[in-house]
């Protein structure tokens, strides 16, 4: 155990994909960032923006996106063109030597196209395996690799996925060679005790802490499935995760919160 | 000499793009080509359907496209989007472990911005250096890679670069490691003595029959850019230029153009 190398896993959605200042600053951040590093992100509103602008009506259901083949088109352009490209400039003028892959790129993410018994979500996948071993020759090679929320069936189609949950496939299918740290930027400081107090950080939490907070009702049910699928993570050999506002990547005394077993 | 590998780099345009069943069929001749192999991939006429779609006017000066910043944003939405990732999942299903690249992946193409006396081309760049080193590792780890026609400035930007282009700096900057045949397919046959006739290829051009034939203006207005881009890579290293339809690559009595010093 001793002897595994740690590698970073930042995932980065919307708040900061959607706001040009703010994602110069956080790549400028994740470029100091030492060691091996990989980044997901999501699609932010370009997408939703795109398909209105050629007339693609967005459909929803339980606030998932239904995918169907047009507006697989627009995610395909924005997130694995548009937005992964230009991080990927930007992060080469932070020196830093960025390398942007959907799922299909090297079979790095073979998912499953969603087969759900009520709900035809369409072109959605879910995560069937990580090629571990290319992505292990790519870190030694001293690339960062970049995630758009992209992966492929491994018979020609292209399929929309959570970007969350490329994050946390990537750190286990990592986990059985690095020291793999996961961690979560969204628009809070971290976990919160009242969704309404920013200032209301629960700091660390574990397996018992969050039985507790669940059975009093103190966490958001929002944050439940997100929790959930943590919890997993580290039962998977994840050493640990953060959750909170990306100044945590860059400021060790920035309050967040840590989840561990 | 005798030592170096052989890679063969090939370059498609918008007659095998724009076309799905033609593309299907390309992609499975090109995945049942032996060694190592390299693809790169203009445009075709989606770029100036989507601009058309969201109320952009395409501009063109003597056959090329203006780039403005709007514009950029497009083709790099459907070059390295739509195109690219279109292509890597369809060569993934046929056993072929593609990875898809813009220049600015692993800075693999670094260009520079054109600066011209009198035309304002935008963001359009001129490639300046090739990642040759990490090229080859990747080419050494079995990974076939896909580059679409956006390159990068290293500062952060990206540029739009001539796919023939792109694809005879790759067979140059490979030229000094691998034993280099570079494949450009359109949709003629080869280079023709008559171009409203097919059946009129010539099979062999060399130097000197290429001075000759410039001399009588058998050779069309068009075709002198291409032809004399081709001896300049020969004269760089590159060992052999084919020059046809893309039934050249997987039948070896297919006619077409091979161009040598």
């Amino acid at each position: 155990m001793e002897n595994k190398k740690p590698v970073s896993i930042i995932k980065i959605g919307g708040n900061i994909i959607d706001n040009p200042t703010e994602l110069k600053q956080f790549l400028s951040h994740f470029a100091a960032i030492e060691g091996h590093k990989i980044l997901v992100h999501g699609g932010g509103k370009s997408a939703t923006k795109m398909a209105e602008s050629i007339g693609l009506v967005p459909q929803m259901i339980d606030g998932r996106r239904i995918t169907d083949a047009a507006m697989l088109d627009v995610v395909v352009m924005i997130y694995a063109g548009q937005i992964n490209k230009n991080i990927v400039a930007q992060l080469q003028a932070n020196s830093t030597n960025a390398m942007g892959f959907s799922g299909a790129d090297g079979n790095l993410i073979q998912s499953n196209k969603r087969n759900h018994p009520t709900i035809n979500y369409g072109f959605v996948g879910d995560v069937k395996k990580v090629n571990t071993q290319l992505l292990e020759t790519l870190l030694l090679n001293e690339i960062v690799p970049v995630f758009c929320a992209i992966t492929h069936d491994g018979k020609g189609q292209l399929l929309n996925t959570n970007a969350d949950t490329i994050a946390s496939e990537l750190a286990i299918a990592l986990a059985t060679f690095f020291d793999v740290t996961l961690n979560y930027c969204f628009e809070k400081p971290g976990v919160l005790y009242d969704a309404e107090d920013d200032s209301s950080v629960i700091e660390n939490i574990n397996q018992e802490l969050y039985s507790k907070l669940k059975a009093e009702k103190a966490i958001h049910s929002g944050m439940i499935p997100k929790l959930d699928n943590c919890f997993n993570s580290l039962s998977k050999g994840v050493q640990k995760i953060k959750i909170g506002h990306h100044r945590m990547l860059h400021n060790a005394s920035e309050i967040c919160t840590t989840i561990k077993l």
